[in-house]
């Protein structure tokens, strides 16, 4: 069994409304900068699967992702492998 | 000017506790979910910056980040560059 991080990014879907983004916007004024634009504010859950290899533990990120931290109506999700973290099972890498 | 696209993600410092990671940590009995750990929970705030250069569209991206989207005391951040979206003075490359 190895373990693998990951971060699952779940930002809202184009053309949904997104409240937490225009407050965003509506604060540059008052801290003076100037330039941004298109700001969008999403969640990103960062855990750890003990799995078998890669693909199981992909496959269960992608589940959770899908089933429990995401809204498919409103919400988009991208799973982001951030490597293994410790295997019992390493490869001889020399 | 070009115009930048860049992440901002926020998350939880180490040992700061994360309400809502527990709550998901106790989600996953229910969905029959084995081997997940380590959940935390942030935030991901993806956004355009028009800048002269590079540079100084990550330095606004940066001081947005530590001024108005992160809590310096609890929370970690870092910002990841989504690359160029468009650009008036686009270097010639055939």
């Amino acid at each position: 069994m190895s373990r693998y991080r990951y971060a699952i990014n779940v930002t809202p879907k184009p053309g949904i409304l997104d409240p937490q983004g225009r407050a965003v916007e509506g604060s540059l004024g008052h801290l003076g900068i100037d330039g941004v634009s298109d700001v969008r504010v999403g969640r990103r859950v960062e855990l750890t699967v003990e799995a078998a290899d890669a693909a199981v533990a992909t496959a269960t990120a992608d589940r959770l992702a899908s089933e429990l931290l995401s809204n498919p109506l409103i919400e988009a999700y991208v799973v982001e492998p951030l490597g293994a973290t410790s295997s019992t099972a390493a490869a001889g890498v020399d």
